[in-house]
């Protein structure tokens, strides 16, 4: 016999509430901030066919609908506490929804979340998360916050997820070994929440990167009323990508893919040590690729400097999904 | 030039941020709660075909995403406050946003919640909405905690969106003007926000009728561990169901319809004064039509008392997203 709703939510998505007061199975769930925090909210929809292919890997799905929803969290230099998820589904399939549990359960109790809610029904295949964090008060990473002089730094490499796409459709030429490499970037991000949490009081603003780097730092740029000159030599990537920089598809994918899921963030240059001890004690890779200036009428308000130092016209700056 | 993803955020869903500290643009939007509150957090999707027809009226739309929210928050006796949304759409489409958000923001505004963030993508039409509400530390109403000898009652007339759907598809016998009629509730229900909160301190347990009386009254005593008998007859309905109780598909309606969005909750009997004040008071019928009494194994939880005294076996008993 099939599933009922009521019977799935109870098999598949009620972990007990540990820190909520009450968690899935009510109207609502009810939570309990603590005192001196302000909350971070944060909602992505994820749609079959735009943003993951329908007969995609549930597990890795449940992973990625979740750790983009955290990725915001992250941006925001918050620490991610409650989730809850809607999911639209052609039809009962219990062993589909089995493995989708495993993947976001499992990376929800990695970073200490807790499913308090949602609701399940039929339909084309759909996923809305959203994600209710905590940070002290007042102390949130804003996009609105960078200054003239501020250093522009990103974390881990860029374009590993755009690339994969662009080999599988043929427009970039990676090895075997190389996308096989470059896929799980693609399939599983980690979002950098330790990295946020610890740029609280270091970080003028941050923002993380999922519509692709250009696009998200200008984002930064346009809240804040400045521009930013990055150097392309200097963007983190991976070797796949950096010896093929010379090929339009790779350029794209580490300045305009997207889908990294990293942090591009500004700082004070006194900072500089305080992010090199912080990389090494994250171990992650944090660098520094550009500066934070004023921003010029009729100017891009994010310019980038090519190998011999003129200036590149990037062209596609970014990812919109209505695009 | 059609608009990109952050100009219809810009144009359409973009209210300046009041309460919340930080509204829609950045990674997240930034909320501080009040102290001595609990927050109340919950979420609905609904998909086209499924829970609205693709060509329904986008305004009476925007006003229904929002309403089955708020009327969730309404059952946990809350306070709303903040709203998210997601909306996946074919095609983008101006005229449809525009008229969405009015339904959606009017709504909004009339119970003080504020839009702090949210997600546009392309896609198959669906729609998910979440609410953060609050309520006095330990005060929210819930759905385990009805006693043995409390009186069961709802708010408003049952059946009346589930008549117009019977009715559409040719099952229940309507006139014209009372199809009119019962159609605003089915598009544009009224989530019975002021009522929760007053129930505080007076209710034992709340929940709200979306998916029928029957089934939700039956979530309440498997939560509170107890059993509910009703009585048909007192059930309320407008006049174009009670005059065709005999009718099978009236009585589902009214029993099992859901789509309601009315309350139903328990209070201890010495509390019939105070309620009848306060349905004079919001001026809203508010109907006693049972009582809690203890589980017997065996026995379904919600027993319904038909005219002559003798019980009904309703057969359905609710709607499920996946039945």
């Amino acid at each position: 016999m099939p599933l009922t709703e009521f019977q799935l939510i109870g098999r598949y998505f009620s972990p007990r509430a540990r820190s909520a007061v009450l968690g899935v199975g009510d109207d609502a769930a009810i939570l309990r901030p603590r005192r001196g925090r302000d909350l971070v909210v944060t909602t992505d929809m994820l749609v079959a066919g735009r943003h993951f292919a329908a007969e995609a890997d549930p597990r890795l799905l449940g992973h990625k609908a979740l750790a983009v929803n955290l990725s915001d969290v992250a941006a925001m230099g918050a620490t991610p506490r409650w989730a809850t998820l809607s999911v639209a589904l052609p039809r009962v399939d219990a062993r589909w929804i089995g493995a989708f549990s495993r993947g976001f359960l499992r990376l929800a109790r990695r970073h200490g979340v807790e499913l308090v809610g949602g609701d399940t029904t039929r339909g084309p295949l759909a996923i809305c998360v959203q994600i209710v964090g905590d940070v002290p008060t007042g102390k949130a990473l804003r996009r609105d916050g960078a200054r003239i002089g501020d250093d522009v730094w990103v974390s881990g490499t860029l374009g590993d997820a755009a690339a994969v796409l662009a080999a599988r459709r043929g427009r970039l030429p990676l090895t075997r070994p190389e996308r096989t490499a470059l896929a799980r970037r693609l399939d599983a991000p980690q979002p950098r929440i330790a990295l946020g949490e610890r740029l609280r009081g270091i970080a003028h603003s941050a923002i993380d990167i999922s519509d692709g780097l250009l696009a998200d730092l200008g984002h930064i740029c346009e809240r804040s009323g400045v521009a930013a000159i990055i150097e392309l030599g200097c963007v983190p990537c991976r070797r796949a990508l950096a010896r093929r920089l010379d090929h339009a598809a790779a350029r794209a994918a580490v300045l305009a893919g997207g889908d990294d899921y990293e942090l591009c963030f500004t700082a004070a240059s006194s900072r500089r040590p305080a992010l090199s001890s912080l990389g090494r004690r994250l171990r992650l890779r944090l660098t520094r690729i550009g500066c934070i200036v004023r921003a010029r009428p009729g100017t891009a308000c994010v310019q980038v400097i090519g190998p011999g130092g003129a200036p590149l016209n990037p062209g596609r700056t970014g990812y919109d999904h209505f695009g």
